[in-house]
């Protein structure tokens, strides 16, 4: 099929979708989580998932065939994560807020489906059923563009998934994957005005660029985080090294990892030192990737360091590399972030009540930390149950995206008759 | 200044409005009212429009004019609008959600400003103020930018309303009019990523376009609003003429004015001539404009009347105009208004249960209406006290925004050196 005819099939698929009750949908999404199971369904997968692998070693670097490969394993966690979003509550038709007016008029303003989402990912399959898991959870039917190197894996999924949602009694179409995998498809999918109701990139950020420069359709931007943890001069430091080393090292390729450190200058002598054994020489003895510094004028003045870059205060590093800089007060880390962030997650670690309130209040960031890791910027870790990606953005949703954040509202009003003075 | 130097005064502006407390915003509402109420300034902004109405003369419609135009008693109406948005509570801090998690951290969602509002506008002068006001209220630094034949009176209006901002010690860039009053500029606030955080064209169809095809930064669609009202065979007859003389002729010019009209085709034939009377003769006969009836052939077959040509379902006429046709049933009535909604305003007129339901969860629009006009469609008639416009897209706010809608938020998480497993 063409994109413009899978749009339009999506279209016609999300008013029955979108009138379905929570009972039908769950079975639906159960149904979805059994053909993922059926031994026949996981034999396409893996077959379709070792043609994909065998099409694309040699053209996609070690770390990507990782992210792309398949095994009863990871079709388990799909199953399995497609179970725990039918089992959370259904957000669809929640009054958010009700308003009984003098001239006897009922304002509900109820919680609705959006009607078509998008989503334009890469490569890591259990996105697919991620994806349309929570996308039909929410009412929505969904529109999937993945990368070309995952094509036949997520066409295998898809037509499992379908089984389970046909019997249902749903469309077919809830579920819908792009077979375009050129850029042209991308780009239909950003201008599809009137087929698609909500646009979400999942991707690298030229990716998320592309969607937010060319987009006519509405689009939620997900991702780029260049975390800041801020260690205040009354910082219990002991736990800062604890949170800096969780926050920049347990998993540095993802966009809740701090890439900035920012000490105050009072105990910029004390705790620099601490940070670059701990980061350093501690991690290699424990076995672990050892962190690189990257040090402005003043850190480096403290302790031994890579010299920062111009560019190291402005790069979600993605690595074992941290840039380190020394300023004068809460006030100066504030002005730096408001300068630096990308508004994903930023902390302050600090004991002293007014520099936490000046640092909450004042940094605009969508998850704003105070003594703890920025990694906990997640649906899960905020219980959500779930999320759709991470929006830097303040339009509808910020941070994680669960459930009610796929869900649009409109007012219902009830009368007898009421007219407008 | 430039427009650049105005988005850069605004950008540094928002910092200090956004951490401001609600008594010092507050103080500075209450005295941007009185520099309203302030002989010296009256004559001043007086003396502005007269300039602005002597330049427009001729080159702009009559009823525009009269929009332009003021006098003491809608400078009163402005000072009084701003002291009602002053008495509203403070939507900015409140914690819309709060979630403690098994490991002991606290998080808050938290309501916080946009930043910094553009609004685009034509030459109402009681937008400047009222504009200026929601933005204030809401913690957020403005930039307005009026049609050219308002300046002299937006200006006069702002030079007033700054005086009551900085005596209450908030910077004069809390509110900033645009000084280019050509094209360049809407241009220039569309595309002001980094500066402006909420664009909202308020103004004709050909605006919102420009704005929804050209914004980079985040934009709110307001208004166009092709409005129905579907009468059922169970509707109460009596109520429905009563219902869509309202929704048609209180104020044909505006959004949720009725356009369409629907009719069941089991009560045409003794509905459709009640209508014709109720909308022509007798309106005449009480010194009121007749409304023309557009008709579709079903229709047209029943009464007499101006045959419907092919644009007269999809059009906002805004005018003493209403389209006329007969469907076959509630999901007829359905498909026409997913075919031809704007997705702002749509009534269902009915004394069915089961279409009542039918309608509300199928008609994908911001207000969906049992038994009640659509002219209901409005900030203070919702209760929210005021609002900004009305929303027509899904992302972030639908329907009236409020001064809720003008912010957004933020996850403030609290913890005790919590990091992640």
């Amino acid at each position: 099929m063409t994109t413009q005819e899978i749009l339009t099939a999506a279209r016609d698929a999300k008013r029955t979708v979108g009138v379905s009750g929570t009972t039908q949908r769950n079975r639906a999404l159960l149904g979805m989580a059994d053909a993922l199971d059926d031994a026949a369904n996981r034999a396409a997968i893996l077959s379709a998932n070792a043609a994909d692998l065998d099409a694309a070693r040699g053209h996609i670097s070690e770390v990507m065939l990782d992210r792309l490969a398949l095994n009863g394993k990871r079709l388990d966690g799909m199953s399995q994560g497609i179970r725990e979003v039918a089992a959370l509550p259904d957000p669809v038709g929640a009054v958010l807020r009700r308003i009984e007016r003098p001239n006897g008029l009922v304002i509900e303003k109820t919680a609705v489906p959006m009607g078509v989402i998008a989503i334009i990912y890469e490569s890591r399959p259990n996105v697919t059923s991620d994806a349309a898991a929570l996308a039909l959870k929410s009412g929505n039917a969904c529109v999937l563009r993945c990368g070309k190197e995952a094509w036949r894996t997520s066409k295998a999924i898809v037509d499992a998934l379908r089984q389970g949602v046909t019997a249902a009694g749903l469309p077919a179409a809830a579920v819908n994957l792009i077979e375009d995998t050129t850029r042209a498809s991308s780009y239909a999918l950003m201008e599809a005005v009137g087929y698609v109701d909500l646009l979400i990139p999942r991707g690298g950020a030229g990716l998320i660029r592309a969607c937010v420069e060319n987009a006519k359709v509405p689009c939620i931007q997900t991702g780029t985080g260049i975390c800041h943890i801020y260690v205040d001069d009354t910082a219990d430091q002991d736990k800062a090294l604890d949170i800096i080393e969780n926050a920049k090292a347990s998993r540095p390729s993802v966009c809740n990892a701090e890439e900035v450190c920012l000490v105050h200058k009072d105990i910029a002598a004390q705790f620099l030192p601490k940070l670059a054994q701990r980061l350093g020489p501690d991690r290699a003895a424990r076995g672990l990737h050892p962190v690189e510094l990257r040090l402005d004028p003043r850190a480096a003045a403290v302790i031994p360091g890579t010299p920062a870059g111009p560019q190291d205060f402005d790069t979600e590093f993605l690595d074992y590399i941290l840039a380190v800089g020394v300023v004068d007060s809460v006030e100066d880390a504030v002005a730096h972030i408001a300068a630096h962030s990308t508004g994903h997650s930023d902390a302050i670690l600090s004991q002293t009540p007014s520099h936490i309130d000046l640092f909450t209040a004042a940094v605009d960031s969508a998850a704003v930390y105070v003594n703890c890791s920025t990694r906990f910027t997640d649906g899960g870790e905020f219980g959500l149950g779930c999320e759709m990606g991470i929006s830097t953005q303040k339009l509808h949703a910020r941070g994680p995206m669960g459930l009610a954040e796929l869900c649009t509202y409109k007012y219902i009003i009830r009368g007898d008759g009421q007219i407008r003075a």
